[in-house]
């Protein structure tokens, strides 16, 4: 008789999209919608990455440029672009990089290599990918990291013995990224308990503060303690393309066995690699034309968030992010709660957000919005907040 | 303290791949090999394909044609054209049908359903990452399901109680497909003992023979108890592209609870779903010139299956499969093992092959040849062979 996996039962939080879905089926507003919930992409994709891709795609097409089961690491050609300039400075080489079809893949993949016994720490609010997959991997063990407003987003060392620690920095929901000296004590901590750094870098093309690591890897005792992701997705607009990378330098070891080589093995028997095209469209990023195009784009997301907490300041709001990140976390006016402030907005301004407790309790209180528009609805949001 | 997944320690089949490349890195033959070994495809992505993923991209790269994340199950289109012409018949919808990045990732993914300590019942020989990644998932509760010459390579019915049951038919080595009589027996032992099949059909677009169903979902009952995996790989030569699909009906229960409803959960939480353009270019599979393209090249595949089957036999060997699949299982000749074969058949034809020692203990005794190979490969093949 088969049996499920009970874990499935553990996963109690409340699942916001399908409320806001519900609210929004019910809203009869005026005027329509401005977005800015979400976290995903508004601009098109860079014509340097198209190309790339379809290049990639007209090869395979012919006798001579089949392209059949890649490796399951990812193509040289990519693992080199994104060392190069980033990374091989840091001590990194080209097959520490595993290509992957998304920074979420593989932030909840990991967990694979460890015991589900052990104790994980996670950020509290974040993405809440980290936490449903401990759970559905067993893991019973988990502490929350408060980023409240008292410690500036930026959680206390945990009191006890943590094994695992997801830190995603700059975090997604509060647009708050550690300084260098913030991590610089999550790498002591965790080269001191013998724990793993699990970091999601996935917004690190936002960083401006000099005060912020580019990478974790630029630390002291990194290269002992930490893995790293990044993606595509927001930094060259690959939401709809697929394509990250994980940074496992070999020397990170459990146990006297290193990390590296469980991973290559995790992936060589669960996963078959990304397509050879999109691998392409992500080389292409490290052009000089296709970086231009994807920094261009990200400028315009960045100015977006500087204008949107400008307007939001204006109105007395209390704001948080925007500097290091695409994320807006805005502090609800006194005795509203996340949900009351979500409503508030939808129904004064039409703009929708995404009510903070949906990222964790500690979240309550705040809205997350995103700078992931256009121009043209960013000014119309702000023009939206006179409103209010 | 982080701790390892003790269950790495447990993987210990021995890997031929690496002793194949030991065994070519010493190898010095005067011919360049003939490569029979490989499960991948030899002929070039058809022209409408290339075309519908090209435009897929350049759509994206168009202020109007932005796809930013999917969803995780996959776009509709693609689901519906799946569905239409033969899951439709059959009692599927299209939200039955999961799209996803490989049948391989799919085939393991699916065990994060089921409890641990559920008894796993395998073919053998078959595909190894089953096995492997049940290992991993900590499954201990293991039974072989000998896959032999005497049984015809059909496995019999398991003797005790067994809860998920992989059978991949066609069967990767074997080249040898269940027929519908035989898997009726199997749905019929899963209904009996509240079993789940989980059915690898990746090489269905080979399937020649009447007595083999084309989808599990032909028999009576399997509606209740089977989930399908198919891929684009094969049928489609998408293995360097990654789309795949797995049905999975929402009758399939366990413990009262929709099989569907989890899958669709696990995937929410761990997956994003496959690249817009790519999911165009498996649409375009079932236009009329794609499915004309794809069709052409299986042929090209079978044909050269039924020649080398009929050299291999003009030489005295006997060989199952390539009739319902593009592999060939070839028996060694008397006394020699299958790395002997190997040997060889790489010292005198310069041909590679697989040994069936790596599929499993008893695929002893056989070698795996491919029919994926150009026509021209397929002929210098045959021609080797004569050397034998």
């Amino acid at each position: 008789m088969a049996m499920l996996n009970s874990n499935f039962n553990r996963l109690n939080r409340v699942y916001i999209f399908p409320l806001i879905e519900e609210k929004l089926a019910h809203f009869k507003g005026d005027l329509p919608l401005v977005n800015l919930g979400i976290g995903d992409i508004a601009l098109p994709l860079s014509s340097r990455i198209a190309r790339a891709i379809c290049t990639g795609v007209e090869e395979m097409s012919t006798s001579k440029g089949i392209h059949g089961y890649g490796p399951a690491a990812g193509y040289s050609f990519l693992q080199e672009a994104i060392c190069k300039e980033e990374f091989a400075p840091l001590g990194i080489s080209p097959d520490e990089i595993f290509i992957s079809d998304g920074a979420n893949s593989d932030t909840v993949n990991i967990l694979d290599l460890f015991d589900g016994k052990s104790t994980v720490a996670l950020m509290n609010p974040t993405y809440p990918a980290y936490l449903d997959a401990s759970i559905l991997r067993g893991h019973t063990q988990l502490l929350a990291l408060p980023c409240l407003e008292e410690n500036g987003f930026s959680p206390d060392l945990p009191q006890g013995k943590v094994s695992l620690i997801y830190l995603c920095s700059p975090n997604n929901p509060t647009g708050m990224a550690l300084s260098r000296e913030e991590l610089q004590s999550w790498v002591d901590y965790a080269l001191k308990h013998k724990a793993i750094l699990l970091i999601d870098n996935a917004y690190e093309a936002f960083i401006t503060s000099k005060e912020v690591a580019r990478s974790i890897f630029e630390l002291p005792g990194a290269l002992e303690c930490a893995i790293e992701f990044r993606s595509f997705s927001k930094s060259a607009g690959f939401t709809g393309l697929r394509c990250a990378y994980t940074i496992l330098p070999r020397t990170v070891n459990v146990e006297g066995t290193s990390l590296h080589t469980l991973w290559m093995k995790r992936q060589a028997i669960k996963f078959n690699g990304v397509a050879y095209p999109i691998q392409r469209g992500a080389a292409a990023v490290y052009s000089p034309e296709g970086r231009k195009e994807t920094q261009a784009q990200i400028q315009i997301y960045q100015e977006g968030a500087k204008l949107l907490k400008g307007a939001l300041a204006q109105k007395g709001l209390t704001c948080y992010g925007g500097v290091d990140s695409p994320y807006l976390w805005v502090k609800t006016p006194t005795g509203m709660s996340s949900w009351d402030f979500f409503d508030h907005l939808l129904e004064r301004c039409q703009i929708l957000s995404i009510p903070g407790c949906g990222f964790g309790e500690h979240g309550e209180g705040f809205v997350r919005l995103s700078s992931f528009t256009t121009p043209e609805t960013n000014t119309l949001a702000i023009t939206r907040l006179n409103g209010l």
